[in-house]
Protein backbone atom coordinates (compact mmCIF):
# COMPACT_ATOMS: atom_id res chain seq x y z
CA UNK A 1 0.00 0.00 0.00
CA UNK A 2 1.22 3.70 -0.90
CA UNK A 3 1.92 5.78 1.51
CA UNK A 4 -1.44 8.43 1.79
CA UNK A 5 -0.54 12.34 1.38
CA UNK A 6 -1.55 13.46 4.74
CA UNK A 7 -2.81 17.62 5.63
CA UNK A 8 -3.17 18.75 9.35
CA UNK A 9 -4.90 21.89 10.19
CA UNK A 10 -6.84 22.85 13.11
CA UNK A 11 -10.64 23.57 13.34
CA UNK A 12 -11.23 27.04 13.03
CA UNK A 13 -14.08 28.67 15.56
CA UNK A 14 -16.54 29.91 12.94
CA UNK A 15 -16.46 25.90 11.37
CA UNK A 16 -18.10 24.86 14.28
CA UNK A 17 -22.11 25.36 14.67
CA UNK A 18 -24.42 25.61 17.44
CA UNK A 19 -23.90 22.32 18.73
CA UNK A 20 -19.87 23.01 19.16
CA UNK A 21 -19.37 20.45 16.29
CA UNK A 22 -17.94 20.73 12.82
CA UNK A 23 -20.90 21.48 10.62
CA UNK A 24 -21.40 18.94 8.50
CA UNK A 25 -21.01 21.22 4.75
CA UNK A 26 -17.34 22.20 6.31
CA UNK A 27 -15.73 18.67 6.38
CA UNK A 28 -16.38 19.17 1.94
CA UNK A 29 -14.42 22.27 3.02
CA UNK A 30 -11.48 20.62 4.21
CA UNK A 31 -11.55 17.88 1.75
CA UNK A 32 -10.82 20.83 -0.57
CA UNK A 33 -8.33 22.31 0.86
CA UNK A 34 -6.47 18.92 1.75
CA UNK A 35 -6.63 18.79 -1.92
CA UNK A 36 -5.37 21.74 -3.09
CA UNK A 37 -2.41 20.75 -0.41
CA UNK A 38 -1.68 17.57 -2.09
CA UNK A 39 -1.77 19.24 -5.56
CA UNK A 40 0.89 21.65 -4.25
CA UNK A 41 2.96 18.78 -3.50
CA UNK A 42 2.30 16.87 -6.75
CA UNK A 43 2.36 19.32 -9.36
CA UNK A 44 3.77 22.96 -7.61
CA UNK A 45 0.34 24.45 -7.19
CA UNK A 46 -3.15 23.82 -8.10
CA UNK A 47 -2.45 26.62 -10.99
CA UNK A 48 0.51 25.10 -12.09
CA UNK A 49 -2.10 22.05 -12.99
CA UNK A 50 -4.38 24.54 -14.67
CA UNK A 51 -1.42 26.36 -16.38
CA UNK A 52 -0.27 23.63 -17.73
CA UNK A 53 -3.55 22.88 -19.60
CA UNK A 54 -5.66 20.21 -16.80
CA UNK A 55 -8.37 21.54 -14.23
CA UNK A 56 -10.42 18.92 -12.19
CA UNK A 57 -14.09 19.14 -11.70
CA UNK A 58 -16.28 17.67 -9.20
CA UNK A 59 -19.08 15.16 -9.87
CA UNK A 60 -19.79 13.68 -7.10
CA UNK A 61 -18.77 13.59 -3.19
CA UNK A 62 -20.17 11.66 0.02
CA UNK A 63 -18.95 11.65 3.48
CA UNK A 64 -19.61 9.01 6.03
CA UNK A 65 -19.94 11.12 9.54
CA UNK A 66 -18.07 8.54 12.84
CA UNK A 67 -17.42 11.48 15.15
CA UNK A 68 -17.15 15.35 15.39
CA UNK A 69 -14.60 17.72 15.57
CA UNK A 70 -14.30 20.56 17.84
CA UNK A 71 -12.99 24.15 17.86
CA UNK A 72 -9.01 23.82 17.90
CA UNK A 73 -9.00 20.36 17.45
CA UNK A 74 -6.08 19.48 15.27
CA UNK A 75 -7.78 17.32 12.22
CA UNK A 76 -5.44 15.35 9.51
CA UNK A 77 -7.06 13.99 6.50
CA UNK A 78 -5.06 11.54 4.30
CA UNK A 79 -5.77 11.67 1.08
CA UNK A 80 -5.50 8.23 -1.55
CA UNK A 81 -6.48 7.55 -5.15
CA UNK A 82 -9.23 4.85 -5.26
CA UNK A 83 -9.30 4.70 -8.98
CA UNK A 84 -7.50 6.18 -11.72
CA UNK A 85 -9.89 6.19 -14.85
CA UNK A 86 -8.76 7.92 -18.60
CA UNK A 87 -11.00 10.67 -17.70
CA UNK A 88 -11.68 10.52 -14.19
CA UNK A 89 -10.67 9.60 -10.91
CA UNK A 90 -12.02 8.52 -7.01
CA UNK A 91 -10.21 10.56 -4.79
CA UNK A 92 -10.14 9.06 -0.84
CA UNK A 93 -10.36 11.16 2.25
CA UNK A 94 -10.29 10.26 5.80
CA UNK A 95 -10.05 12.61 8.66
CA UNK A 96 -8.92 11.47 11.99
CA UNK A 97 -8.01 13.10 15.62
CA UNK A 98 -5.14 11.56 17.46
CA UNK A 99 -5.82 8.39 15.57
CA UNK A 100 -9.62 8.02 15.53
CA UNK A 101 -11.21 8.10 12.52
CA UNK A 102 -13.70 11.20 12.38
CA UNK A 103 -14.96 10.84 9.07
CA UNK A 104 -14.88 9.01 5.59
CA UNK A 105 -14.88 10.73 2.09
CA UNK A 106 -14.96 10.23 -1.55
CA UNK A 107 -15.10 12.41 -4.48
CA UNK A 108 -14.99 11.66 -8.05
CA UNK A 109 -13.47 14.40 -10.19
CA UNK A 110 -13.24 14.91 -14.18
CA UNK A 111 -10.28 15.83 -15.64
CA UNK A 112 -11.38 18.95 -18.31
CA UNK A 113 -9.33 21.39 -20.60
CA UNK A 114 -9.73 24.32 -18.64
CA UNK A 115 -10.22 26.29 -21.84
CA UNK A 116 -12.83 24.91 -23.08
CA UNK A 117 -14.42 22.77 -19.86
CA UNK A 118 -14.85 19.65 -22.32
CA UNK A 119 -13.82 16.14 -20.55
CA UNK A 120 -9.87 15.46 -20.58
CA UNK A 121 -7.45 12.12 -20.90
CA UNK A 122 -5.41 12.17 -17.81
CA UNK A 123 -2.18 13.53 -19.08
CA UNK A 124 0.80 11.19 -18.69
CA UNK A 125 2.87 13.57 -16.73
CA UNK A 126 -0.57 14.11 -14.30
CA UNK A 127 -1.27 10.15 -14.02
CA UNK A 128 2.42 9.44 -13.16
CA UNK A 129 2.39 11.34 -10.43
CA UNK A 130 -1.18 10.40 -9.37
CA UNK A 131 -0.40 6.56 -9.61
CA UNK A 132 1.64 6.98 -6.65
CA UNK A 133 -1.48 7.07 -5.12
CA UNK A 134 -3.55 4.59 -6.01
CA UNK A 135 -4.91 2.60 -3.34
CA UNK A 136 -6.81 -0.17 -5.11
CA UNK B 1 -46.39 9.70 -5.75
CA UNK B 2 -46.41 12.02 -2.94
CA UNK B 3 -45.97 16.15 -2.98
CA UNK B 4 -42.61 16.66 -1.99
CA UNK B 5 -41.65 19.76 -0.32
CA UNK B 6 -40.11 22.47 -2.06
CA UNK B 7 -37.87 25.38 -0.57
CA UNK B 8 -36.54 28.28 -2.63
CA UNK B 9 -34.63 30.75 -2.08
CA UNK B 10 -31.70 32.66 -4.18
CA UNK B 11 -27.61 32.02 -4.06
CA UNK B 12 -25.76 34.76 -2.21
CA UNK B 13 -22.72 36.27 -3.38
CA UNK B 14 -20.29 34.81 -1.37
CA UNK B 15 -21.68 31.47 -1.65
CA UNK B 16 -20.52 31.08 -5.46
CA UNK B 17 -16.31 30.67 -5.64
CA UNK B 18 -13.56 32.04 -7.90
CA UNK B 19 -15.02 30.10 -10.78
CA UNK B 20 -18.80 32.20 -10.43
CA UNK B 21 -20.83 29.06 -9.23
CA UNK B 22 -21.70 27.93 -6.20
CA UNK B 23 -19.04 25.99 -4.43
CA UNK B 24 -19.62 22.44 -4.39
CA UNK B 25 -19.70 22.46 -0.18
CA UNK B 26 -22.17 25.10 -0.11
CA UNK B 27 -24.78 22.37 -1.94
CA UNK B 28 -24.96 20.53 2.04
CA UNK B 29 -25.55 23.63 3.40
CA UNK B 30 -28.55 24.54 1.24
CA UNK B 31 -29.71 20.84 1.73
CA UNK B 32 -29.41 21.68 5.83
CA UNK B 33 -31.73 24.94 5.23
CA UNK B 34 -34.44 22.93 3.66
CA UNK B 35 -34.65 20.52 6.11
CA UNK B 36 -35.25 23.37 8.40
CA UNK B 37 -37.82 24.52 6.39
CA UNK B 38 -39.41 21.31 5.73
CA UNK B 39 -39.35 20.87 9.68
CA UNK B 40 -41.36 24.13 10.72
CA UNK B 41 -43.88 22.92 7.95
CA UNK B 42 -43.89 19.34 9.36
CA UNK B 43 -43.27 20.32 13.11
CA UNK B 44 -43.55 24.19 13.62
CA UNK B 45 -40.03 24.44 13.52
CA UNK B 46 -37.05 22.51 14.35
CA UNK B 47 -36.65 23.74 17.58
CA UNK B 48 -40.06 22.26 18.48
CA UNK B 49 -39.02 18.55 17.26
CA UNK B 50 -35.95 18.74 19.94
CA UNK B 51 -38.10 20.43 22.70
CA UNK B 52 -40.64 17.45 22.19
CA UNK B 53 -37.99 15.58 23.11
CA UNK B 54 -36.60 13.74 18.94
CA UNK B 55 -33.24 15.36 17.31
CA UNK B 56 -31.65 13.84 14.53
CA UNK B 57 -28.07 13.49 14.01
CA UNK B 58 -26.52 13.31 10.11
CA UNK B 59 -24.77 9.73 9.57
CA UNK B 60 -24.03 9.99 5.77
CA UNK B 61 -24.75 12.37 3.35
CA UNK B 62 -23.64 12.70 -0.15
CA UNK B 63 -24.22 15.06 -3.48
CA UNK B 64 -24.11 14.32 -7.36
CA UNK B 65 -23.26 17.66 -9.48
CA UNK B 66 -24.99 17.92 -12.79
CA UNK B 67 -24.90 21.37 -13.18
CA UNK B 68 -23.82 24.70 -11.61
CA UNK B 69 -25.72 27.38 -9.09
CA UNK B 70 -24.47 31.22 -10.00
CA UNK B 71 -25.25 34.53 -8.20
CA UNK B 72 -28.56 35.50 -7.54
CA UNK B 73 -29.79 32.48 -8.83
CA UNK B 74 -33.57 31.33 -7.93
CA UNK B 75 -32.53 27.61 -6.54
CA UNK B 76 -35.32 25.25 -5.55
CA UNK B 77 -34.77 22.23 -3.52
CA UNK B 78 -37.80 19.41 -3.51
CA UNK B 79 -37.31 17.25 -0.17
CA UNK B 80 -38.66 13.48 0.12
CA UNK B 81 -38.24 10.42 1.89
CA UNK B 82 -36.39 8.06 0.24
CA UNK B 83 -37.20 5.28 3.05
CA UNK B 84 -38.25 5.62 6.86
CA UNK B 85 -36.88 2.87 8.86
CA UNK B 86 -36.81 1.98 13.03
CA UNK B 87 -34.59 4.73 14.26
CA UNK B 88 -33.28 6.99 10.87
CA UNK B 89 -34.50 7.90 7.60
CA UNK B 90 -32.89 8.79 3.87
CA UNK B 91 -33.97 12.31 2.57
CA UNK B 92 -33.44 12.99 -0.79
CA UNK B 93 -32.65 16.18 -2.53
CA UNK B 94 -33.38 17.80 -5.84
CA UNK B 95 -31.94 21.30 -6.47
CA UNK B 96 -33.23 22.52 -9.94
CA UNK B 97 -32.83 26.23 -11.80
CA UNK B 98 -36.19 26.73 -13.66
CA UNK B 99 -36.72 22.86 -14.10
CA UNK B 100 -32.90 22.28 -14.85
CA UNK B 101 -32.04 19.64 -12.18
CA UNK B 102 -28.10 20.82 -11.12
CA UNK B 103 -27.57 18.62 -8.09
CA UNK B 104 -28.87 15.54 -6.78
CA UNK B 105 -28.49 14.97 -2.67
CA UNK B 106 -29.16 12.13 -0.13
CA UNK B 107 -29.05 12.85 3.46
CA UNK B 108 -29.26 9.61 5.75
CA UNK B 109 -30.13 10.78 9.40
CA UNK B 110 -30.56 9.05 12.88
CA UNK B 111 -33.03 9.87 15.19
CA UNK B 112 -31.66 10.64 18.62
CA UNK B 113 -32.76 11.51 22.19
CA UNK B 114 -31.47 15.10 22.90
CA UNK B 115 -30.88 14.98 26.32
CA UNK B 116 -28.79 11.29 25.83
CA UNK B 117 -27.64 11.71 22.41
CA UNK B 118 -28.48 7.75 22.14
CA UNK B 119 -30.01 6.59 19.10
CA UNK B 120 -34.16 6.71 19.54
CA UNK B 121 -37.07 4.97 17.24
CA UNK B 122 -39.36 7.37 15.41
CA UNK B 123 -41.67 8.46 17.98
CA UNK B 124 -45.54 8.17 16.14
CA UNK B 125 -46.17 11.35 15.89
CA UNK B 126 -43.19 12.27 13.93
CA UNK B 127 -43.55 9.09 11.66
CA UNK B 128 -47.07 10.28 10.82
CA UNK B 129 -45.83 13.41 9.29
CA UNK B 130 -42.68 12.03 7.75
CA UNK B 131 -44.57 9.32 5.99
CA UNK B 132 -46.69 12.01 3.84
CA UNK B 133 -43.18 12.36 2.21
CA UNK B 134 -42.17 9.07 1.70
CA UNK B 135 -41.42 7.86 -2.29
CA UNK B 136 -40.33 4.82 -2.12
CA UNK C 1 -36.96 60.96 7.39
CA UNK C 2 -37.29 58.60 4.66
CA UNK C 3 -38.37 55.13 4.88
CA UNK C 4 -35.22 52.57 4.62
CA UNK C 5 -35.15 49.65 2.51
CA UNK C 6 -35.69 46.38 5.12
CA UNK C 7 -34.59 43.10 4.11
CA UNK C 8 -35.96 40.26 6.41
CA UNK C 9 -34.75 36.64 6.80
CA UNK C 10 -34.18 34.11 8.98
CA UNK C 11 -30.53 33.09 11.02
CA UNK C 12 -29.32 29.64 9.38
CA UNK C 13 -28.27 27.00 11.38
CA UNK C 14 -24.39 27.22 10.12
CA UNK C 15 -23.99 30.31 10.39
CA UNK C 16 -24.06 29.95 14.14
CA UNK C 17 -20.87 29.27 16.18
CA UNK C 18 -20.08 26.93 19.29
CA UNK C 19 -21.46 29.95 21.47
CA UNK C 20 -25.13 29.64 19.76
CA UNK C 21 -24.70 32.57 18.08
CA UNK C 22 -24.21 34.80 14.87
CA UNK C 23 -20.56 34.41 14.34
CA UNK C 24 -19.80 37.77 13.87
CA UNK C 25 -17.95 38.10 10.21
CA UNK C 26 -21.51 36.65 9.24
CA UNK C 27 -23.14 39.98 10.03
CA UNK C 28 -21.18 41.45 7.37
CA UNK C 29 -22.21 38.81 4.93
CA UNK C 30 -25.98 39.74 6.19
CA UNK C 31 -24.92 43.45 4.83
CA UNK C 32 -24.34 42.28 1.82
CA UNK C 33 -27.19 40.28 0.70
CA UNK C 34 -29.21 43.06 2.15
CA UNK C 35 -27.41 45.02 -0.49
CA UNK C 36 -28.28 42.50 -3.12
CA UNK C 37 -31.67 42.95 -2.36
CA UNK C 38 -31.59 46.65 -2.29
CA UNK C 39 -29.90 46.53 -5.82
CA UNK C 40 -32.56 44.37 -6.81
CA UNK C 41 -35.41 46.98 -5.72
CA UNK C 42 -33.54 49.89 -6.77
CA UNK C 43 -31.85 49.04 -10.08
CA UNK C 44 -33.51 45.56 -11.33
CA UNK C 45 -30.52 43.39 -9.81
CA UNK C 46 -27.06 43.68 -8.98
CA UNK C 47 -26.21 42.17 -12.83
CA UNK C 48 -28.55 45.05 -13.91
CA UNK C 49 -26.31 47.84 -12.42
CA UNK C 50 -22.99 46.08 -13.58
CA UNK C 51 -24.68 45.71 -16.95
CA UNK C 52 -25.56 49.44 -17.26
CA UNK C 53 -21.96 50.24 -16.30
CA UNK C 54 -21.23 50.90 -12.62
CA UNK C 55 -20.27 48.52 -9.90
CA UNK C 56 -19.32 49.05 -6.13
CA UNK C 57 -16.54 47.99 -4.33
CA UNK C 58 -16.14 48.06 -0.97
CA UNK C 59 -13.18 50.93 0.80
CA UNK C 60 -14.16 50.13 4.24
CA UNK C 61 -16.53 48.53 6.95
CA UNK C 62 -17.46 48.61 10.51
CA UNK C 63 -20.14 46.70 13.17
CA UNK C 64 -20.69 47.19 16.31
CA UNK C 65 -22.42 44.63 18.38
CA UNK C 66 -25.06 45.12 20.68
CA UNK C 67 -26.93 41.76 21.16
CA UNK C 68 -27.13 38.43 19.81
CA UNK C 69 -28.54 36.65 16.78
CA UNK C 70 -29.43 33.07 17.04
CA UNK C 71 -30.65 30.23 15.27
CA UNK C 72 -33.93 30.70 13.22
CA UNK C 73 -34.27 33.89 14.39
CA UNK C 74 -36.05 36.14 11.79
CA UNK C 75 -33.53 39.34 11.21
CA UNK C 76 -34.62 42.70 9.50
CA UNK C 77 -32.03 44.91 8.47
CA UNK C 78 -32.94 48.57 7.98
CA UNK C 79 -30.23 50.44 4.97
CA UNK C 80 -30.13 53.69 4.28
CA UNK C 81 -27.29 55.89 2.95
CA UNK C 82 -25.45 58.10 5.12
CA UNK C 83 -23.54 60.65 2.33
CA UNK C 84 -23.87 60.29 -1.05
CA UNK C 85 -20.62 61.37 -2.47
CA UNK C 86 -19.19 62.09 -6.15
CA UNK C 87 -18.13 58.93 -6.55
CA UNK C 88 -18.60 57.19 -3.60
CA UNK C 89 -21.43 56.47 -0.62
CA UNK C 90 -21.85 56.16 2.97
CA UNK C 91 -24.59 52.81 3.58
CA UNK C 92 -26.32 52.59 7.27
CA UNK C 93 -27.27 49.60 8.53
CA UNK C 94 -29.50 48.15 11.33
CA UNK C 95 -30.38 44.69 12.18
CA UNK C 96 -32.78 44.21 14.40
CA UNK C 97 -35.03 41.25 15.60
CA UNK C 98 -38.43 42.20 17.18
CA UNK C 99 -37.54 45.81 17.33
CA UNK C 100 -34.92 45.25 19.47
CA UNK C 101 -31.63 46.31 17.00
CA UNK C 102 -29.00 43.37 17.13
CA UNK C 103 -26.04 45.02 15.05
CA UNK C 104 -25.22 48.43 13.58
CA UNK C 105 -23.05 48.49 10.33
CA UNK C 106 -21.57 51.13 7.94
CA UNK C 107 -20.05 50.19 4.83
CA UNK C 108 -17.99 52.98 2.24
CA UNK C 109 -18.29 51.83 -1.26
CA UNK C 110 -16.92 53.25 -4.01
CA UNK C 111 -18.20 52.87 -7.69
CA UNK C 112 -15.91 52.04 -10.42
CA UNK C 113 -16.25 51.34 -14.29
CA UNK C 114 -16.85 47.50 -14.42
CA UNK C 115 -14.32 47.31 -17.21
CA UNK C 116 -11.17 49.06 -15.67
CA UNK C 117 -12.28 48.78 -12.21
CA UNK C 118 -11.23 52.52 -11.98
CA UNK C 119 -13.33 55.08 -9.95
CA UNK C 120 -16.05 56.16 -11.42
CA UNK C 121 -18.59 59.01 -10.47
CA UNK C 122 -22.13 58.10 -9.55
CA UNK C 123 -24.58 58.24 -12.93
CA UNK C 124 -27.29 59.61 -12.72
CA UNK C 125 -29.86 57.34 -12.93
CA UNK C 126 -28.09 55.94 -9.96
CA UNK C 127 -27.85 59.02 -8.23
CA UNK C 128 -31.34 59.29 -8.51
CA UNK C 129 -32.34 56.19 -7.18
CA UNK C 130 -30.47 56.21 -4.09
CA UNK C 131 -31.47 60.39 -2.77
CA UNK C 132 -34.46 58.77 -1.83
CA UNK C 133 -32.77 57.04 0.90
CA UNK C 134 -30.14 59.47 2.27
CA UNK C 135 -31.03 60.24 5.72
CA UNK C 136 -27.94 62.48 6.44
CA UNK D 1 7.91 49.64 19.03
CA UNK D 2 6.79 46.09 20.49
CA UNK D 3 7.11 43.27 17.74
CA UNK D 4 3.64 41.88 16.68
CA UNK D 5 2.20 38.63 16.90
CA UNK D 6 1.63 37.35 13.05
CA UNK D 7 -0.06 34.38 11.87
CA UNK D 8 0.55 33.58 8.61
CA UNK D 9 -1.15 31.04 6.39
CA UNK D 10 -3.21 30.71 2.58
CA UNK D 11 -6.03 31.62 0.85
CA UNK D 12 -9.11 28.67 0.47
CA UNK D 13 -10.53 28.83 -2.87
CA UNK D 14 -14.16 28.61 -1.09
CA UNK D 15 -13.20 32.28 0.66
CA UNK D 16 -13.19 33.96 -2.47
CA UNK D 17 -16.12 35.03 -4.16
CA UNK D 18 -17.30 35.37 -7.43
CA UNK D 19 -15.23 37.98 -8.57
CA UNK D 20 -12.33 36.04 -7.32
CA UNK D 21 -11.21 37.62 -4.53
CA UNK D 22 -11.58 37.48 -0.86
CA UNK D 23 -14.89 38.35 -0.03
CA UNK D 24 -15.03 41.07 2.42
CA UNK D 25 -16.06 39.22 5.21
CA UNK D 26 -13.84 36.61 5.36
CA UNK D 27 -11.46 39.10 7.07
CA UNK D 28 -12.89 39.09 10.13
CA UNK D 29 -12.96 35.17 10.31
CA UNK D 30 -8.58 35.54 9.70
CA UNK D 31 -9.04 38.20 12.46
CA UNK D 32 -10.50 35.75 14.09
CA UNK D 33 -8.46 32.85 13.07
CA UNK D 34 -5.25 34.65 14.60
CA UNK D 35 -6.53 35.83 17.49
CA UNK D 36 -6.89 32.42 18.45
CA UNK D 37 -2.96 31.74 17.79
CA UNK D 38 -2.24 34.75 19.25
CA UNK D 39 -3.86 33.31 22.57
CA UNK D 40 -2.14 30.34 21.73
CA UNK D 41 0.90 32.11 22.21
CA UNK D 42 -0.12 34.19 25.24
CA UNK D 43 -2.36 31.90 27.32
CA UNK D 44 -1.62 28.13 25.60
CA UNK D 45 -4.50 28.44 24.01
CA UNK D 46 -8.05 30.23 23.61
CA UNK D 47 -9.97 27.31 26.04
CA UNK D 48 -7.16 27.83 28.70
CA UNK D 49 -7.99 31.53 28.91
CA UNK D 50 -11.64 30.68 29.41
CA UNK D 51 -10.48 27.83 31.89
CA UNK D 52 -8.90 30.47 33.94
CA UNK D 53 -12.16 32.31 34.53
CA UNK D 54 -11.59 34.93 31.48
CA UNK D 55 -13.73 35.67 28.07
CA UNK D 56 -13.58 38.25 25.51
CA UNK D 57 -16.66 39.32 23.57
CA UNK D 58 -16.92 41.26 20.45
CA UNK D 59 -18.06 44.59 21.03
CA UNK D 60 -16.95 46.50 17.64
CA UNK D 61 -14.94 45.55 14.32
CA UNK D 62 -13.92 47.75 11.39
CA UNK D 63 -11.52 47.03 8.58
CA UNK D 64 -10.39 48.90 5.57
CA UNK D 65 -9.47 47.21 2.44
CA UNK D 66 -6.30 48.92 0.26
CA UNK D 67 -5.75 45.80 -1.92
CA UNK D 68 -7.46 41.71 -2.84
CA UNK D 69 -6.54 38.89 -1.44
CA UNK D 70 -6.98 35.69 -4.35
CA UNK D 71 -7.01 31.91 -3.93
CA UNK D 72 -3.78 30.17 -2.47
CA UNK D 73 -2.15 33.85 -1.83
CA UNK D 74 0.09 33.58 1.29
CA UNK D 75 -1.41 36.62 4.17
CA UNK D 76 0.62 37.44 7.20
CA UNK D 77 -1.50 39.02 9.83
CA UNK D 78 -0.05 40.90 12.40
CA UNK D 79 -1.36 41.61 15.74
CA UNK D 80 -0.81 44.29 18.53
CA UNK D 81 -2.74 45.92 21.36
CA UNK D 82 -3.85 49.72 20.23
CA UNK D 83 -4.58 50.08 23.61
CA UNK D 84 -5.79 48.29 26.65
CA UNK D 85 -8.14 49.28 28.92
CA UNK D 86 -9.44 48.09 32.52
CA UNK D 87 -12.35 46.01 31.41
CA UNK D 88 -11.66 46.17 27.44
CA UNK D 89 -8.62 46.32 24.53
CA UNK D 90 -8.39 47.33 21.50
CA UNK D 91 -7.00 45.23 18.78
CA UNK D 92 -5.58 46.49 15.60
CA UNK D 93 -4.75 44.18 12.52
CA UNK D 94 -2.61 44.28 9.35
CA UNK D 95 -2.70 41.98 6.61
CA UNK D 96 -0.25 41.81 3.77
CA UNK D 97 1.20 39.87 1.21
CA UNK D 98 4.60 39.99 0.24
CA UNK D 99 4.85 43.10 2.41
CA UNK D 100 2.36 45.15 0.76
CA UNK D 101 -0.65 46.20 3.22
CA UNK D 102 -4.13 44.40 1.92
CA UNK D 103 -6.05 45.20 4.77
CA UNK D 104 -6.20 47.01 7.86
CA UNK D 105 -8.60 46.14 10.91
CA UNK D 106 -9.07 46.80 14.54
CA UNK D 107 -11.46 44.96 17.00
CA UNK D 108 -12.89 46.19 20.55
CA UNK D 109 -12.84 43.12 22.82
CA UNK D 110 -14.48 43.27 26.97
CA UNK D 111 -13.45 40.97 28.87
CA UNK D 112 -16.09 39.10 31.10
CA UNK D 113 -16.71 36.15 34.04
CA UNK D 114 -17.73 33.31 31.24
CA UNK D 115 -20.13 32.09 33.44
CA UNK D 116 -22.23 34.88 33.92
CA UNK D 117 -21.18 36.75 30.44
CA UNK D 118 -20.82 40.10 33.06
CA UNK D 119 -18.26 42.25 32.51
CA UNK D 120 -14.58 41.85 34.40
CA UNK D 121 -11.28 43.77 34.93
CA UNK D 122 -8.55 42.10 33.06
CA UNK D 123 -6.74 39.55 35.64
CA UNK D 124 -3.46 40.76 36.14
CA UNK D 125 -2.03 37.44 34.39
CA UNK D 126 -3.41 38.24 31.37
CA UNK D 127 -2.54 41.72 31.34
CA UNK D 128 0.81 41.22 31.90
CA UNK D 129 0.97 39.42 28.91
CA UNK D 130 -0.94 41.57 26.40
CA UNK D 131 0.90 44.69 27.65
CA UNK D 132 3.80 43.19 25.59
CA UNK D 133 2.08 43.93 22.53
CA UNK D 134 0.76 47.75 23.44
CA UNK D 135 1.20 49.49 20.41
CA UNK D 136 0.11 52.75 21.45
Amino acid sequence: MPEPFVHTFRVRYHECDAQGIVFNANWFTYFDVTLTEWFRALFGSYGALVERGSDVVLAETSARFRGSGRFDDEISIAVGVESLGRTSMVVAYTASRDGETLVDGRTVYVFVDPATMGKQAVPDWARERLEAYVTG
